[in-house]
């Protein structure tokens, strides 16, 4: 991987909605690029708080005692152990950062679950 | 601090350049907003790489063998380390996320070091 990062150039990268591209590392942690459209599945991370930040579009986090939407150049950090479920109506573009290892589908696995890969 | 951070935003509570404000956390990260214009200390982090993302305008580090230029939307991590000397001819606005506890000025120190505080 180069180290100058261009997310949209990253993001052209990217086919399918929610299959994230890993783009660099800060320490133990992975920075990730991902496509959003549609809904994701209900997950939680029991070890970790999950960064997102929008850098195109509009992404609703469900949680579940409210919805969360941003817009481009919002950011939110789930806490961890809170269960979430990311939707967007249309692609969304967003940047994720998460500990090495975190799977996307946390605790629900399922067929959405992706293995980690760097583009 | 509310949990829904509005990037542009938070950049209109900082005055001056060089002087970050969180804006929230990340597990044991801390993340940061910050105004640069003019140069600013060469210094490096031995224990932590050290994140930056160009939210606008245009970011030079300065390394001891290279200058990378950061547009918008552009990302780079600065090993743990290496030397490096932020700088940008015109106000430029920067996310960073480092360790709670990181300096300002690494192992530099001196005037331009601030405390942590939460905008």
């Amino acid at each position: 991987m180069e180290d100058l990062v261009n997310l949209e150039s990253k993001l052209t990268l990217l086919a399918a909605p929610y299959s994230p591209g890993i783009v660099g590392y800060l320490n133990d942690y992975k920075i990730l690029v991902v496509k959003v459209r549609g809904e994701f599945v209900w997950h939680k991370h029991e070890d970790t708080d999950d960064f997102f930040l929008v850098l195109r579009g509009r992404l609703t986090i469900q949680l579940r005692d409210r919805d969360v939407v941003l817009n481009e150049g919002e950011l939110f950090v789930v806490p961890r152990g809170v269960e979430h479920c990311p939707k967007a109506d249309e692609e969304t573009h967003v940047l994720l950062i998460e500990p090495r290892g975190t799977l996307n589908t946390g605790d629900a696995g399922g067929q959405l679950t992706v293995a980690e890969r760097e583009i």
